[in-house]
């Protein structure tokens, strides 16, 4: 890969990333389609990383299918696909990792201490292997995307890296590789998350501002749909992701529910105030 | 930087580099020689890093003369200095490190925690900013040149780490910004770093090969030096920096000396075999 982006870059090519862990969906196809309007050269990455599940996690379940996902990454516009073994990537000495030392401390980090070690290790060797200009995240995984940026800047990357919003399903459940694993009853049940933060955002523009009422207000409204077990519903600061006890600017609101076995993940932007219609239309 | 760089790249131009403290000696400039003798430009960086100072150590008292330095950089052939403030190079949000799981538990990374974390955190900062495609160390931190090997296999940076063997003054210490420290008296007894590893060789060529009598050897003719505390005298594989018990083939000495008030180190690498002088002949 080095030497093949180093040709690229000597031909004056710019490249645009988009690491993945495969099983690809329409959010990942998005994020592709994204990043070949940044860049002459789309790679993506499709690597399931063992150093970012913990040993009770799903690593080995992990869905796979490379001749699908290959076909889709092509249709997309990808021009190079990087599919490394975990043996090529932790070789047996490895020993080096990079961490943060706040911001994994909230929402997913809680509960899988040591996954974003492994995310934001495995992001750092993709992008001294691929050496690229922009890469792009999904908002999805929110923490993530927050993470990275704060990887970007505090270890100097020359790396643009842009966040791409949610693509949901027609029945408004986020695009997951885990979906795969619900049930038809389950997905059913797994609709509420996006309609508990549909919700709330309803109930913030109607002037219900207090974050305690409106978790609580989501959690029952997910909690009476069967198989679901809430893991988390949070307010919290975009940024930081510290916890915000009212929306008075903009406000992360992120869930997690098991449903069933599985454990998905939304989250929304909260805005403060209704959008104004005359507004919107003007902007486009 | 990445401006800089990026334009250098962009006209092909290779880049070394070469990480400093600043307070150059003959040691670095032997370092900048090497890498001008590697590619187009060499770049160096000055930066007395915080965060590989512990609490009670020298960061303040660290000497430093930029004036001086750029001279002598100069001369020795550097093409561009980077000097960045503390605050530039560590925001106020900053919390991404780097750190190794076992290379740093052995050696100078015992006595000091958090030491090598703060060195390979801004290595891999300043490899991300010059982004060179040689970076050149000397061996007189010999943990620190393999720690930084280890970082780039690991984290697979495409940078080539080329070590240089310790240069020393005419009287056989090492050279070292923290000699500047050092009273007339103190000097005459940090000669006996050097003269310990010399008549450890001599021993183990006359087939001392026990770690333990070749340790309390060189322990002893440097404690009987006045202003001189020793930390550690070790023998150890010089990949993994293991103990190792006897010299059978290649090993790591490696010492560490409180002379007055300041810690000087040093080390060789043992070889079992005297050197043939037909073989040494027939190299050249």
């Amino acid at each position: 890969m080095h030497r093949t982006v180093n040709r690229l870059a000597g031909a004056g090519k710019g490249i645009a990333f988009v690491p993945t862990m495969g099983f690809l969906h329409e959010g990942h196809l998005a994020l592709m389609r994204e990043a070949g309007s940044h860049a002459n050269v789309v790679i993506t990455s499709i690597f399931v990383n063992p150093t970012q599940f913990g040993p009770s996690e799903d690593f080995t379940a992990y869905p796979r299918d490379l001749d699908r996902d290959a076909a889709l990454a092509e249709s997309a516009g990808v021009d190079i696909l990087f599919t490394p073994s975990a043996d090529a990537m932790y070789g047996k000495d490895h020993e080096t990792f990079v961490d943060l030392d706040a911001l994994p401390n909230h929402l997913c980090g809680i509960s899988r201490p040591g996954h974003f070690r492994g995310v934001v290790t495995v992001v750092s060797k993709l992008f001294n292997i691929v050496k690229p200009q922009v890469a792009v995240f999904g908002k999805k995984d929110y923490q993530q995307f927050v993470i990275i940026r704060r990887l970007v800047q505090d270890l100097n990357y020359d790396v643009r890296i842009l966040g791409v919003p949610i693509v949901r399903d027609i029945d408004g459940v986020a695009m997951s590789s885990r979906n795969s694993y619900l049930s038809s009853e389950e997905r059913e049940s797994a609709r509420s998350l996006f309609r508990g933060l549909q919700e709330a955002q309803q109930l913030v523009w109607n002037d219900t501002r207090d974050a305690s009422i409106l978790a609580d207000h989501v959690s029952r409204l997910i909690h009476s749909h069967p198989h679901t077990k809430i893991d988390y519903v949070v307010l919290c600061h975009p940024e930081t992701l510290e916890a915000i006890p009212r929306v008075e600017e903009e406000t992360l609101m992120a869930l997690a529910v098991h449903v069933g076995p599985t454990q998905l993940i939304d989250n929304t932007v909260l805005t403060s105030n209704r959008p104004s219609m005359e507004l919107n239309a003007g902007l486009h």
